[in-house]
């Protein structure tokens, strides 16, 4: 890999986040970067903004669950939102970061699954058990994850990561860093690659 | 014109829809669209939904400011923020409707008049005098302006047009609805024009 890494933040709860997941790693590819996978917890992060969740609000709500829909159609992904919505994702984010430290691989293979888990089954994937069982599906070690959710390290990660996006002002998911020049939102993907391309406007 | 028109809200405060108000027309004219300029007043809307003016809000505020900037110089426009900012639009949207009625021609130049005013030239165009300035400059009668500002039917438009905006779920500035569908943002205009082209997705 030539140039600095990309860096993707993202919640696990948001489903902008899931589109942005399907699509990332190839942006990396196709300009010879690293993607560094960041779930955050954005519940934390609403709280320093006073934002709310955004399906859950008036007006803006039913538009965005409806382009949701189509872009999910025209990327040609499956889509719907999870029983329970939004969904608790300190689990999620803690076992991603479980796996981090030793196969950022498989901490990858394992963020997909759950989202896939969540937006494409419809799970909630708020609870621990929820998210072991999607590392066996896939064929991730159980008592592994077990453990590194409880691990002490592991959560001063998640807790580092959350603070340390709203320490760059990152204030939403998906949210695209690259070169220092930051990007907000699955419909900027576009303008990420072509700053890539060109090497900024 | 083959199509139904494209309809393009936006208020006079918005910078996205100050970009915006550059772009749509080629889009019409690309679709053969007549594209109908429907000015409104995000103040009664934001009420409505409980939000407030994006580049007053902490971490998005910064965001977006630097978003405005480098978006501005990629469709090479010039842009800074209006002195005072947000601004009352209210004479700017009646004066946009009193022309609109007889020539929606002139109305639209002076919709981007005002619009290069207030993030070309940094002004405040809140107020009658100024908007009947901006008027002049570009060879409108001021006289007529000012008569059709303080028309009550010209009042009722506005006022319905910002209604029929809630009443049809448009929550921001600038917002685009074409064949029933509805899209937010400057940056979904390639959005728009793919939708167009392939008949949706």
């Amino acid at each position: 890999m030539v140039g600095a890494p990309i860096e993707f933040y993202f919640d696990f709860s948001s489903p902008y986040g899931y589109l942005a997941a399907h699509r990332i790693d190839e942006v990396g590819a196709e300009f010879a970067r690293d993607v560094l996978w960041r779930p955050i917890l954005l519940g934390a992060v609403f709280k320093a903004t006073g934002q709310s969740p955004l399906v859950s609000q008036p007006l803006r709500g039913p538009y965005h669950l409806h382009d949701l829909r189509r872009t999910a159609r025209r990327l040609k992904l499956p889509f719907q939102l999870p029983r329970d919505f939004p969904m608790a994702t300190i689990a999620a984010a803690r076992a991603f970061y479980a796996l981090d430290a030793g196969s950022p691989k498989d901490a990858r293979r394992l963020a997909l699954a759950l989202f896939d888990a969540a937006f494409q089954r419809s799970i909630n994937i708020g609870a621990t058990e929820t998210v072991l069982d999607i590392a066996s599906e896939i064929g991730i070690d159980r008592a592994a994850i077990e453990a590194g959710i409880k691990d002490n390290a592991v959560k001063l990660r998640l807790k580092a990561e959350t603070d340390g996006a709203i320490a760059r002002d990152i204030f939403g998911s998906p949210f695209f860093v690259a070169d220092g020049e930051m990007f907000w939102g699955n419909d900027r993907i576009p303008d990420l690659r072509d700053w890539l391309k060109t090497g900024g406007w």
